[in-house]
């Protein structure tokens, strides 16, 4: 068993085009024994973002702290704290902040991407 | 894409033997097009527990509220929002609530267990 607090974990900036004031842990990965999937924790500073952007692979997304947009089919949806958010394979997606506060959530993703 | 908080998905009674003032919500499951892992959260009552057990798959767990002790080979670990927690499979735990608010977590297992 791995127990931790998600602060102690390397805080990554994130650096894909577009992405903005954002940062990333991979708070569950493989050097943790993790063989399915993986549990990264996203914070957004105000006026940041993630990158637009789809893939092969899903997102299960869990919101815990904040307010924010979700891109979702060009449409700007309100998600905050207590939002859960499945996105499937190859779906657009954006995460910006719109608030005043650090937007965080939960993104787990499957270990074969 | 699915947008939805989780207060509204349905909250079950976790009845396993053991188990103590602990609901689950399968937040994120295959009707909503998970194919890989899915998402529940459960909620601990004050004084509630979830059944000690152990079985062949993992759990990846973020805790977003309340306080409380897991079973960690028989030690009694505590843990509070924050905290990160991996369990390989066949490994034995237990959650339960210390103190006087509810405790919730994000569980994810994944499909083939």
């Amino acid at each position: 068993m791995v127990i931790k607090r998600y602060g102690e974990v390397e805080a990554l900036p994130v650096t894909d085009a577009g992405a903005l004031k954002t940062i990333v842990r991979w708070v569950i990965a493989e050097e943790d024994g993790a063989k399915n999937f993986y549990m990264r924790i996203f914070e957004i500073e105000p006026e940041g973002c993630t990158p637009l952007h789809h893939h092969a692979w899903e997102h299960e997304i869990f919101v815990f702290q904040g307010k924010g947009t979700l891109i979702q089919q060009g449409r700007e949806v309100p998600v905050c704290s207590g939002n859960v958010v499945f996105i499937p394979p190859h779906e657009e997606h954006q995460f910006k902040n719109s608030s005043t506060e650090t937007l965080k959530f939960v993104c787990l993703v499957p270990s074969q991407k």
